[in-house]
Protein backbone atom coordinates (compact mmCIF):
# COMPACT_ATOMS: atom_id res chain seq x y z
CA UNK A 1 0.00 0.00 0.00
CA UNK A 2 1.33 3.43 -1.15
CA UNK A 3 -0.86 6.54 -0.91
CA UNK A 4 1.27 9.23 -0.86
CA UNK A 5 1.87 11.98 -3.32
CA UNK A 6 2.51 15.08 -1.22
CA UNK A 7 6.47 14.44 -0.59
CA UNK A 8 8.40 17.30 -0.43
CA UNK A 9 10.08 16.06 -3.83
CA UNK A 10 6.73 16.76 -6.00
CA UNK A 11 5.57 20.16 -4.39
CA UNK A 12 7.04 21.94 -7.96
CA UNK A 13 4.84 19.55 -9.65
CA UNK A 14 1.75 19.73 -8.19
CA UNK A 15 0.80 22.91 -8.25
CA UNK A 16 -1.94 23.37 -10.90
CA UNK A 17 -4.99 20.75 -9.86
CA UNK A 18 -4.35 17.07 -10.80
CA UNK A 19 -7.28 15.49 -13.40
CA UNK A 20 -8.02 12.05 -12.76
CA UNK A 21 -5.04 10.08 -14.73
CA UNK A 22 -4.26 5.64 -14.70
CA UNK A 23 -7.52 5.31 -13.49
CA UNK A 24 -6.72 7.38 -10.04
CA UNK A 25 -9.26 10.09 -8.98
CA UNK A 26 -6.04 12.51 -8.43
CA UNK A 27 -8.59 15.10 -7.07
CA UNK A 28 -10.03 12.83 -4.24
CA UNK A 29 -6.90 11.56 -3.64
CA UNK A 30 -5.36 14.67 -2.56
CA UNK A 31 -8.63 15.42 -0.92
CA UNK A 32 -8.10 12.62 1.42
CA UNK A 33 -4.82 13.57 2.27
CA UNK A 34 -5.66 17.03 2.59
CA UNK A 35 -8.68 15.68 4.97
CA UNK A 36 -6.11 13.76 7.20
CA UNK A 37 -3.88 16.19 6.93
CA UNK A 38 -6.66 18.29 9.19
CA UNK A 39 -7.15 15.43 11.06
CA UNK A 40 -5.07 13.52 12.16
CA UNK A 41 -7.10 10.27 13.68
CA UNK A 42 -8.21 9.15 10.69
CA UNK A 43 -5.19 8.02 9.67
CA UNK A 44 -4.89 4.99 12.06
CA UNK A 45 -6.10 1.80 10.22
CA UNK A 46 -6.16 -1.46 11.39
CA UNK A 47 -6.64 -4.34 9.30
CA UNK A 48 -7.05 -7.84 9.79
CA UNK A 49 -7.57 -11.96 8.79
CA UNK A 50 -8.91 -15.09 9.96
CA UNK A 51 -7.27 -18.09 8.92
CA UNK A 52 -8.47 -21.45 9.60
CA UNK A 53 -6.79 -25.23 8.89
CA UNK A 54 -7.86 -27.18 6.87
CA UNK A 55 -5.74 -29.91 6.40
CA UNK A 56 -2.40 -31.29 6.36
CA UNK A 57 -0.37 -27.44 5.23
CA UNK A 58 -3.68 -26.24 3.85
CA UNK A 59 -5.39 -23.33 5.59
CA UNK A 60 -8.02 -20.80 4.34
CA UNK A 61 -7.78 -16.66 5.23
CA UNK A 62 -10.51 -14.58 5.03
CA UNK A 63 -10.67 -10.79 5.16
CA UNK A 64 -13.74 -9.21 6.03
CA UNK A 65 -13.27 -5.58 6.99
CA UNK A 66 -11.12 -3.41 8.98
CA UNK A 67 -11.06 -0.30 10.91
CA UNK A 68 -9.94 3.16 9.52
CA UNK A 69 -10.74 6.60 8.63
CA UNK A 70 -12.47 6.83 12.01
CA UNK A 71 -14.81 3.76 11.39
CA UNK A 72 -15.21 0.14 10.44
CA UNK A 73 -15.36 -0.98 6.72
CA UNK A 74 -16.55 -3.92 5.23
CA UNK A 75 -14.62 -5.44 2.23
CA UNK A 76 -16.69 -4.83 -1.07
CA UNK A 77 -17.02 -8.52 -1.85
CA UNK A 78 -15.82 -11.57 0.43
CA UNK A 79 -12.17 -11.99 0.05
CA UNK A 80 -10.85 -15.83 1.03
CA UNK A 81 -7.60 -16.90 0.16
CA UNK A 82 -5.93 -20.45 0.58
CA UNK A 83 -2.20 -21.18 0.99
CA UNK A 84 -0.56 -24.45 0.91
CA UNK A 85 2.83 -26.01 0.49
CA UNK A 86 3.86 -27.53 -2.61
CA UNK A 87 4.42 -31.59 -2.86
CA UNK A 88 8.22 -31.11 -3.44
CA UNK A 89 7.91 -30.11 0.07
CA UNK A 90 5.28 -32.57 1.32
CA UNK A 91 2.20 -30.56 0.65
CA UNK A 92 -0.51 -30.82 -1.88
CA UNK A 93 -0.22 -27.76 -3.23
CA UNK A 94 -3.50 -26.27 -3.45
CA UNK A 95 -2.39 -23.17 -3.34
CA UNK A 96 0.74 -20.85 -3.08
CA UNK A 97 3.26 -20.87 -0.37
CA UNK A 98 2.67 -18.18 2.70
CA UNK A 99 6.29 -16.64 1.50
CA UNK A 100 4.62 -16.30 -1.95
CA UNK A 101 2.06 -14.40 -0.74
CA UNK A 102 5.00 -12.10 0.69
CA UNK A 103 6.27 -11.44 -2.93
CA UNK A 104 2.59 -10.67 -4.54
CA UNK A 105 2.22 -7.76 -1.34
CA UNK A 106 5.79 -6.21 -2.16
CA UNK A 107 4.79 -5.76 -6.13
CA UNK A 108 1.16 -4.88 -5.68
CA UNK A 109 2.07 -2.12 -2.79
CA UNK A 110 4.96 -0.99 -4.69
CA UNK A 111 2.75 -1.78 -8.30
CA UNK A 112 -0.32 0.81 -6.44
CA UNK A 113 1.77 3.60 -5.14
CA UNK A 114 3.28 3.87 -8.63
CA UNK A 115 -0.10 4.75 -10.05
CA UNK A 116 -1.00 7.17 -7.87
CA UNK A 117 2.32 9.31 -8.00
CA UNK A 118 2.62 9.27 -11.43
CA UNK A 119 -1.37 10.51 -11.26
CA UNK A 120 -0.42 12.90 -8.90
CA UNK A 121 2.62 14.15 -11.09
CA UNK A 122 0.86 14.34 -14.31
CA UNK A 123 2.31 11.21 -15.35
CA UNK A 124 -0.01 8.90 -17.52
CA UNK A 125 1.30 5.18 -17.54
CA UNK A 126 1.44 2.61 -20.34
CA UNK A 127 2.75 -0.48 -18.58
CA UNK A 128 4.04 -1.42 -15.46
CA UNK A 129 5.11 -4.79 -14.66
CA UNK A 130 7.84 -6.76 -11.99
CA UNK A 131 8.43 -10.00 -11.06
CA UNK A 132 9.98 -10.61 -7.85
CA UNK A 133 11.76 -13.37 -6.49
CA UNK A 134 13.00 -14.59 -2.97
CA UNK A 135 15.86 -17.08 -1.93
CA UNK A 136 15.32 -18.90 1.26
CA UNK A 137 17.68 -22.11 2.71
CA UNK A 138 14.89 -24.15 3.64
CA UNK A 139 18.17 -25.83 6.38
CA UNK A 140 16.47 -23.48 8.51
CA UNK A 141 12.98 -23.86 8.68
CA UNK A 142 13.61 -27.92 8.43
CA UNK A 143 16.17 -27.25 12.00
CA UNK A 144 19.08 -28.61 10.10
CA UNK A 145 21.37 -25.42 10.73
CA UNK A 146 21.33 -22.86 13.63
CA UNK A 147 23.33 -20.53 11.30
CA UNK A 148 20.66 -20.28 8.49
CA UNK A 149 17.60 -17.98 8.94
CA UNK A 150 14.02 -19.10 8.39
CA UNK A 151 12.88 -16.71 6.53
CA UNK A 152 14.12 -15.02 3.01
CA UNK A 153 17.95 -14.47 2.70
CA UNK A 154 17.14 -11.58 0.25
CA UNK A 155 14.47 -10.84 -2.67
CA UNK A 156 14.86 -8.99 -5.79
CA UNK A 157 12.45 -6.92 -7.30
CA UNK A 158 12.42 -5.62 -11.08
CA UNK A 159 10.10 -2.96 -12.25
CA UNK A 160 9.83 -2.36 -15.63
CA UNK A 161 7.58 1.17 -16.39
CA UNK A 162 6.57 2.88 -19.25
CA UNK A 163 4.88 5.73 -19.54
CA UNK A 164 4.64 9.35 -21.26
CA UNK A 165 7.80 11.01 -19.59
CA UNK A 166 11.00 10.63 -19.50
CA UNK A 167 12.96 7.74 -18.00
CA UNK A 168 14.50 9.81 -15.25
CA UNK A 169 10.73 11.10 -13.72
CA UNK A 170 9.34 7.62 -14.24
CA UNK A 171 12.43 6.22 -12.37
CA UNK A 172 11.58 8.82 -9.23
CA UNK A 173 8.01 7.69 -10.08
CA UNK A 174 9.35 4.49 -8.57
CA UNK A 175 11.70 5.34 -6.09
CA UNK A 176 8.86 7.51 -4.65
CA UNK A 177 6.70 4.26 -4.76
CA UNK A 178 9.23 2.18 -2.80
CA UNK A 179 10.29 5.26 -0.01
CA UNK A 180 6.41 5.43 0.77
CA UNK A 181 5.32 1.44 0.40
CA UNK A 182 3.97 -0.18 3.20
CA UNK A 183 5.46 -3.64 2.86
CA UNK A 184 8.66 -2.09 1.47
CA UNK A 185 9.32 -1.15 4.58
CA UNK A 186 7.69 -4.12 6.92
CA UNK A 187 9.83 -6.85 5.09
CA UNK A 188 12.53 -4.51 4.50
CA UNK A 189 12.61 -3.30 8.45
CA UNK A 190 10.66 -5.94 10.24
CA UNK A 191 7.78 -4.98 12.58
CA UNK A 192 6.87 -6.44 16.07
CA UNK A 193 4.87 -9.45 16.25
CA UNK A 194 2.97 -10.78 18.90
CA UNK A 195 1.50 -14.36 19.51
CA UNK A 196 -1.10 -15.18 21.71
CA UNK A 197 -2.38 -19.02 22.47
CA UNK A 198 -5.70 -20.21 23.36
CA UNK A 199 -5.00 -23.80 23.83
CA UNK A 200 -7.20 -27.16 25.08
CA UNK B 1 6.14 -21.76 5.60
CA UNK B 2 6.85 -24.04 7.98
CA UNK B 3 8.26 -27.51 7.61
CA UNK B 4 10.13 -28.34 10.93
CA UNK B 5 9.90 -31.45 13.06
CA UNK B 6 13.25 -31.89 13.92
CA UNK B 7 14.76 -29.39 16.90
CA UNK B 8 16.22 -31.02 19.78
CA UNK B 9 13.28 -30.34 21.43
CA UNK B 10 10.95 -33.19 19.68
CA UNK B 11 14.27 -35.68 20.04
CA UNK B 12 12.58 -37.60 22.82
CA UNK B 13 9.01 -37.59 20.87
CA UNK B 14 10.30 -38.70 17.66
CA UNK B 15 11.99 -41.96 18.67
CA UNK B 16 9.07 -44.77 16.75
CA UNK B 17 8.06 -43.80 13.57
CA UNK B 18 5.39 -41.69 12.96
CA UNK B 19 2.16 -42.59 11.08
CA UNK B 20 0.22 -39.81 8.79
CA UNK B 21 -1.60 -37.24 10.83
CA UNK B 22 -4.00 -34.39 10.40
CA UNK B 23 -3.44 -34.58 6.64
CA UNK B 24 0.44 -34.98 6.76
CA UNK B 25 2.63 -37.37 5.28
CA UNK B 26 4.69 -37.61 8.54
CA UNK B 27 7.03 -40.40 7.29
CA UNK B 28 7.27 -38.35 4.01
CA UNK B 29 7.79 -35.21 5.74
CA UNK B 30 10.90 -36.98 7.71
CA UNK B 31 12.02 -38.63 5.00
CA UNK B 32 12.21 -35.14 2.96
CA UNK B 33 14.50 -33.42 5.68
CA UNK B 34 16.67 -36.59 6.22
CA UNK B 35 17.06 -36.78 2.43
CA UNK B 36 17.76 -32.57 3.01
CA UNK B 37 20.16 -33.37 5.95
CA UNK B 38 22.07 -35.28 3.28
CA UNK B 39 22.62 -33.02 0.55
CA UNK B 40 22.04 -29.06 1.51
CA UNK B 41 21.96 -27.71 -2.02
CA UNK B 42 18.35 -29.49 -2.13
CA UNK B 43 17.49 -26.82 1.07
CA UNK B 44 17.88 -23.41 -1.34
CA UNK B 45 14.61 -22.61 -2.64
CA UNK B 46 13.36 -19.16 -5.00
CA UNK B 47 10.33 -18.80 -4.98
CA UNK B 48 8.60 -16.12 -7.27
CA UNK B 49 5.80 -13.42 -8.54
CA UNK B 50 5.26 -11.25 -11.28
CA UNK B 51 2.71 -8.47 -11.82
CA UNK B 52 1.09 -6.37 -14.09
CA UNK B 53 -0.33 -2.99 -13.18
CA UNK B 54 -4.24 -2.88 -14.52
CA UNK B 55 -5.42 0.69 -13.49
CA UNK B 56 -5.89 2.71 -10.54
CA UNK B 57 -4.08 0.86 -7.49
CA UNK B 58 -5.85 -2.42 -8.86
CA UNK B 59 -2.72 -4.94 -10.07
CA UNK B 60 -2.74 -8.74 -10.76
CA UNK B 61 -0.11 -11.40 -9.48
CA UNK B 62 0.71 -14.69 -10.74
CA UNK B 63 2.79 -17.62 -8.86
CA UNK B 64 3.76 -20.09 -12.29
CA UNK B 65 6.63 -21.86 -10.63
CA UNK B 66 9.66 -22.09 -8.20
CA UNK B 67 13.34 -23.67 -7.83
CA UNK B 68 14.53 -26.40 -5.41
CA UNK B 69 14.93 -29.38 -4.66
CA UNK B 70 18.02 -29.33 -6.86
CA UNK B 71 14.92 -28.45 -9.87
CA UNK B 72 12.16 -26.00 -11.21
CA UNK B 73 8.78 -27.27 -10.46
CA UNK B 74 5.42 -25.83 -11.96
CA UNK B 75 2.73 -24.61 -9.59
CA UNK B 76 0.55 -27.17 -10.02
CA UNK B 77 -2.65 -24.87 -11.53
CA UNK B 78 -2.36 -21.44 -12.30
CA UNK B 79 -2.30 -19.38 -9.33
CA UNK B 80 -3.39 -15.37 -9.91
CA UNK B 81 -3.78 -12.57 -7.15
CA UNK B 82 -5.23 -9.52 -7.15
CA UNK B 83 -4.47 -6.66 -4.79
CA UNK B 84 -6.13 -2.87 -4.83
CA UNK B 85 -6.69 -0.12 -2.04
CA UNK B 86 -9.99 0.36 -0.69
CA UNK B 87 -12.62 2.91 -2.03
CA UNK B 88 -11.85 4.86 1.37
CA UNK B 89 -8.21 5.15 0.46
CA UNK B 90 -9.12 6.20 -3.24
CA UNK B 91 -9.39 2.36 -4.60
CA UNK B 92 -12.12 0.41 -6.23
CA UNK B 93 -11.67 -2.52 -3.52
CA UNK B 94 -11.72 -4.96 -6.12
CA UNK B 95 -9.37 -6.89 -3.97
CA UNK B 96 -7.62 -6.54 -0.36
CA UNK B 97 -4.95 -4.40 -0.08
CA UNK B 98 -1.28 -5.18 0.09
CA UNK B 99 -0.82 -5.14 3.48
CA UNK B 100 -3.82 -7.80 4.67
CA UNK B 101 -1.71 -10.35 2.39
CA UNK B 102 1.22 -10.38 4.69
CA UNK B 103 -1.79 -10.68 7.24
CA UNK B 104 -2.68 -13.99 5.46
CA UNK B 105 0.82 -15.04 5.07
CA UNK B 106 1.49 -14.97 8.40
CA UNK B 107 -1.46 -17.03 9.54
CA UNK B 108 -1.13 -19.41 6.87
CA UNK B 109 2.80 -19.93 7.28
CA UNK B 110 1.96 -20.51 11.56
CA UNK B 111 -0.78 -23.17 10.72
CA UNK B 112 1.05 -25.08 8.17
CA UNK B 113 4.06 -25.77 10.53
CA UNK B 114 1.92 -26.32 13.25
CA UNK B 115 0.15 -29.30 11.35
CA UNK B 116 3.66 -30.62 10.47
CA UNK B 117 4.64 -30.36 13.68
CA UNK B 118 1.58 -32.01 15.47
CA UNK B 119 2.25 -35.25 13.08
CA UNK B 120 5.65 -35.35 14.13
CA UNK B 121 5.10 -35.32 17.39
CA UNK B 122 2.14 -37.74 17.14
CA UNK B 123 -0.65 -35.27 18.15
CA UNK B 124 -3.79 -35.38 16.27
CA UNK B 125 -4.97 -31.96 15.72
CA UNK B 126 -9.14 -30.80 15.87
CA UNK B 127 -9.03 -27.41 15.06
CA UNK B 128 -6.58 -24.60 14.36
CA UNK B 129 -7.82 -21.50 14.05
CA UNK B 130 -5.76 -17.63 13.98
CA UNK B 131 -7.14 -13.94 13.86
CA UNK B 132 -4.09 -11.62 12.95
CA UNK B 133 -4.24 -7.79 12.75
CA UNK B 134 -1.74 -4.95 12.10
CA UNK B 135 -2.07 -1.36 13.32
CA UNK B 136 -0.96 1.19 10.54
CA UNK B 137 -0.58 4.90 10.76
CA UNK B 138 -1.17 6.21 7.63
CA UNK B 139 0.71 9.56 8.05
CA UNK B 140 3.31 7.69 7.03
CA UNK B 141 2.70 6.82 3.26
CA UNK B 142 1.11 9.83 3.00
CA UNK B 143 3.99 12.01 3.97
CA UNK B 144 2.20 13.69 6.57
CA UNK B 145 4.73 12.57 9.18
CA UNK B 146 8.47 11.88 8.89
CA UNK B 147 8.32 10.17 12.75
CA UNK B 148 5.74 7.50 11.42
CA UNK B 149 6.86 3.99 9.61
CA UNK B 150 5.20 3.61 6.67
CA UNK B 151 4.42 0.26 7.41
CA UNK B 152 2.41 -1.97 10.19
CA UNK B 153 3.49 -0.44 13.92
CA UNK B 154 2.76 -3.60 15.43
CA UNK B 155 1.21 -7.52 14.35
CA UNK B 156 -0.62 -9.22 16.97
CA UNK B 157 -1.91 -13.02 15.54
CA UNK B 158 -4.30 -15.32 18.15
CA UNK B 159 -4.20 -18.82 17.67
CA UNK B 160 -7.12 -20.82 18.93
CA UNK B 161 -5.44 -24.45 18.88
CA UNK B 162 -7.79 -27.74 19.90
CA UNK B 163 -6.29 -31.28 19.61
CA UNK B 164 -5.74 -34.65 21.46
CA UNK B 165 -2.93 -33.68 23.84
CA UNK B 166 -2.94 -31.60 27.25
CA UNK B 167 -2.42 -27.94 26.94
CA UNK B 168 1.11 -27.73 27.81
CA UNK B 169 1.81 -29.98 24.48
CA UNK B 170 -0.46 -27.97 22.21
CA UNK B 171 0.93 -24.65 23.14
CA UNK B 172 4.52 -25.95 22.35
CA UNK B 173 3.47 -26.84 18.99
CA UNK B 174 2.69 -23.66 18.45
CA UNK B 175 6.04 -22.26 19.81
CA UNK B 176 8.06 -24.73 18.00
CA UNK B 177 5.72 -23.25 14.66
CA UNK B 178 6.45 -19.84 15.73
CA UNK B 179 10.08 -20.30 16.25
CA UNK B 180 10.49 -22.11 12.88
CA UNK B 181 8.03 -20.08 10.36
CA UNK B 182 9.65 -18.25 7.75
CA UNK B 183 7.20 -15.39 7.32
CA UNK B 184 7.10 -14.61 11.56
CA UNK B 185 11.05 -14.39 10.60
CA UNK B 186 10.70 -12.06 8.10
CA UNK B 187 7.95 -10.08 9.08
CA UNK B 188 9.87 -9.64 12.33
CA UNK B 189 13.27 -9.26 11.43
CA UNK B 190 13.43 -8.01 7.68
CA UNK B 191 15.00 -9.02 4.57
CA UNK B 192 17.48 -7.16 2.58
CA UNK B 193 15.16 -6.10 -0.57
CA UNK B 194 16.76 -4.99 -4.26
CA UNK B 195 14.89 -2.84 -6.21
CA UNK B 196 15.55 -2.84 -10.20
CA UNK B 197 13.87 -0.38 -12.31
CA UNK B 198 13.66 -0.24 -16.51
CA UNK B 199 12.27 3.32 -17.16
CA UNK B 200 11.42 4.17 -20.60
Amino acid sequence: MNTTATDSTTKTTTKAPRAPRNGVDTPLLLGTIGAVAGQRELAKFTFRASNRWLRGTHSQSRMEGFYGAGGEHMQTREFVYDADHPPVLCGKGEAPTPVEFLLHALAACITAGIANIAAARGVTLHEVESTVEGNIDLQGIFGLSESVRNGYQNIRIGFRIRGDAPESKLREIVEQSRARSAVFDVLSNGVPVQLDIDAR
